[in-house]
């Protein structure tokens, strides 16, 4: 039974997850941490959840909502409400160690069907209750919060359903709140996978994806989860909105496609169509390579891209400080073979690793492989062979739950990125590292992990010891910086995080008056009262 | 000096192609034609252009347009107003044979910036006068016709530059009233592609293909035209709209796809920055293949598709009928050749073409071309070699040249295409081909050209004597059915022609109430005077 701010916080059943020797290492050397600040753990959050807020919403609606889904679906205890609070933004994980929610939604629903999420909409439309949907609240960008109460629907208990398989098509209809592994284990038992594993797989929903247009880690050769998508049934306040299922049309513009990104603000997403891919691991090929440096590495990954020669699904580039800091805590260091690599020049500092996975028929994973390596060989890379690759899909969920014991450490850690044209990569690249290294004693591993042929992501990952007593206020400082220096350099606001409330004050800016000002003519038609996750998501009113 | 309303319906400089003796022969075998009827054109529309309605804008809201763009950019002449009346739909061209320009725009303006459409479209709209944007005028659907009167906004004579190549990023911003031809010469020039090739590709403008959706005959490997565009900027009654080029986002939904499809409804598309790629012909590997019949040709398209084994860029397949028409025009029929062919079982009237091309890396190509070959023989068919593919190639655009002797010869001849999931296909194929054969004496070609994993797109051709004089109403009705059975069928209004005025009166039974609904919200807040191209396109008020 959970009871704690830290059964909310912590990620499922990977609850107290040690951190490796290795990492402890990293972090004795870099932080000048000793023994001593390993010994007991930082704001903890293990006081039983008691809510100051009492429940803003009368019986009679409460009743009303019963009548809809169920006395057993509709939840009002201090534990419900505190965990469907926050999702998984850093400064969100702080106020949960703190016990501090100050504004959690008065409700949670669970909902059995779409006509109940239509019942429910109109409900709460009619009398005004803001209503936020939550899949697997995995979102870093304070996507999920309920600044102004209400409901939070929780689509996850009973919406999670395959609706329907289509072989023929390669197509699949889902019900929004279905998990990653089931969805995709289900998909595998019937010959198809669907080619999309963001780091929150494990905890995210296929309605939470497309809700906020995720990337997956295959994303290079599979797309983003929009291209994924053909079809949705969005409930929204001015009605249901269910678009058919067509390969690309010329009808208008796609009324689909702006759901991909809404984040709850137009309407509630119940059903998701999209295109899967025939599951054939046994024809997988795996590569890694080193480079002399980030340059190189960058040089030859858009050399394939625009190449002609086909996709990798997997395409990643670990910047020198990202590839010395696996050197480390994987216990590459100073080996026989990394002395080896020193020697032919590829030092400690510059070098940069580059992983690389292609899925697709026998013939032409082996034939892309082979053009990879040709394009690295040229670009002065070492070709290190499939098993680097193979070891880091092993963690590829799992780096992620390390932030918690991380913050147990007191370390303050956190992740931003950015799309990026290929021209522009580099020098974003340099400036928000430079940026985050300008705060002293600051671990910044950048990687690049999605890939185009004219751009990619970067992704920034950052570690340092938290201001104690002041966590929040520094954190809120520095991420405002970081958010002010991607937008200064280019870099746009998210590639595959999304905007929530986190970054929802750049949007107008960033967008323009007259792009953001649409945006919101959109939200006032579909959702005249502004009910649908209110509270500034995406900027809007 | 052209003069004649033939001189406005005919394709530029290809202006008087004979028909060709295979295509002759076709027509007297299917139609009982004799050579009398070949004697003489039937409503050849070689009278002068006169109109009957006067200018219906004041010479004060002229001296203004006159004073943004210059006296020689605004044209009121009734040439100039009669040759902005109409697209290339069929029954338009027969209005133009017959003299008939009911509602030709007041005055024809050719901006010389994007500034100076700003001036115009405020103009515009602070007059409440309806403004067309006008490209290429291929629309097939109705798409740049002036009921409402107002002005044409000719891009093409001014606004037809590149604004700038971006080599690293392999991306071009280009002014939206650039033709085809003169894009692709001067990306060539510089080593890059830019893989939209629509049959009008010759008289289509860069903004033309992206207002309306279209997609090339290379689609399948390159992607419709709203896969390729990265930003655009628009000029709307509401502002202009700018968006930012990054390969891909998630920053809210997309702005910039709203304006795919938007038909000139939203506002002046000026600018457009799309991807292009490697132009290396040098690598392209071609092949062609006839199968025993529609059925297996399909279900080796799908394979390839679905298999994980790249993309053809090209991807054909001619149904029975299009594919014995193709063997009688080309005289290939009863030569030793065909004989062979039906010995081996491929017999006319089930068998069927199919035609590949595939660009990229030579590894690439050669290992794409190997899989299609493969999956091909899987499914029964006869290797046909290049050769076939090459001779397609080389009248790709010609053919729909064909059209105008076609009519000079009291044919009717129109082509409608839908876009459908794989296992809707033959279906689909089979009652629209129904439907159209109902009508005594029609020839009905069918071939899919467009290809997805999930589904195809379906091209009907058809061409049948007109009934003479009663050409447009006998043309209204068997249109009608036909849109009707393709909609009742499953099919899509359009997958790259787009909806216009022909097809919006399907549009709200289409799309659904409330997805037609957001289209005019967000329409009403872009142009709430509804001055954009006006007049029901895409079912709009």
């Amino acid at each position: 039974m959970n009871t704690t701010y830290r059964d909310i916080f912590k990620w499922g059943d990977k609850r107290e997850q040690p951190v490796d020797k290795g990492t402890l290492d990293v972090i004795k050397e870099k932080f000048g941490f000793t023994d001593d600040d390993f010994s007991q753990k930082y704001i903890t959050g293990e006081e039983q959840v008691a809510l100051s807020k009492p429940v803003g919403i009368n019986q009679n609606l409460l009743d009303k909502l019963i009548a809809i889904v169920g006395a057993g679906n509709v939840k009002t205890d201090d534990y419900a409400r505190a965990s469907h609070a926050y999702g998984k933004f850093y400064a969100e994980l702080v106020k949960l160690r703190m016990g501090e929610i100050p504004s959690p939604p008065d409700a949670v629903v669970f909902p059995k069907s779409a006509d109940e999420v239509t019942q429910i909409v109109s409900l709460c439309n009619e009398h005004g209750i803001a209503l936020t949907p939550f899949g697997g609240h995995s979102s870093v960008t304070r996507g999920v919060e309920t600044p102004n109460g209400g409901i939070s629907l929780d689509l996850t208990k009973h919406l999670n359903k395959i609706i329907e398989v289509n072989s023929v098509n390669a197509t699949v209809t889902v019900e929004a709140g279905m998990f990653g592994p089931a969805f995709e284990n289900y998909l595998n038992s019937i010959g198809f996978t669907c080619g999309h594993f963001p780091q929150s797989f494990e905890y995210s929903t296929v309605g939470g994806w497309f809700a906020a247009k995720g990337a997956g880690q295959a994303s290079t050769g599979y797309g983003k989860i929009e291209h994924m998508v053909l079809a949705v049934k969005v409930v929204t306040p001015a009605g249901v909105i269910e678009t058919k299922c067509y390969p690309a049309s010329a009808q208008g513009w796609d009324i689909h496609q702006i759901f991909a990104g809404s984040e709850g603000t137009l309407g509630v997403i119940t059903e998701i169509t999209m295109k899967v891919r025939r599951y054939t691991p046994q024809n997988t090929q795996y590569a890694s390579f080193i480079f002399k440096n980030f340059e190189s590495a960058v040089s030859a990954m858009r050399m394939v891209m625009q190449s002609g020669v086909g996709l990798p699904h997997l395409f990643r580039i670990s910047d020198p400080e990202e590839t010395e800091i696996a050197f480390k805590t994987k216990g590459f260091d100073d080996t026989l073979a990394d002395r080896f690599l020193r020697v032919m020049g590829y030092k400690s500092g510059s070098r940069c690793l580059m992983f690389m996975a292609v899925d697709g028929s026998k013939g032409y994973a082996k034939q892309v492989k082979k053009s990879v390596k040709a394009i690295c060989r040229k670009h002065g890379s070492f070709y290190t062979g499939a098993k680097p690759t193979l070891k880091w899909l092993d963690q590829r969920y799992s780096s992620a739950y390390l932030r918690d014991p991380l913050m147990d450490l007191g370390i303050m850690t956190d992740t931003l990125e950015t799309a990026v044209m290929w021209d522009n990569l580099v020098n974003v690249w340099s400036s928000v590292r430079n940026y985050l290294k300008s705060r002293p004693k600051t671990v910044v591993m950048v990687h690049i992990s999605h890939v185009y042929e004219n751009g990619a992501n970067l992704y920034f990952t950052f570690l340092s010891p938290m201001e104690k007593g002041n966590e929040l206020n520094d954190y809120a400082e520095y991420h405002k910086g970081l958010v002010d220096t991607i937008n200064a350099s280019g870099g746009s606001l998210s590639h595959h995080h999304g905007v929530g409330r986190s970054l929802a004050p750049w949007m107008q800016q960033h967008l323009g008056v007259n792009s953001l000002g649409l945006m919101q003519a959109i939200k006032n038609y579909l959702d005249p009262k502004s009910i649908m996750n209110p509270g500034g998501t995406l900027g809007l009113k």
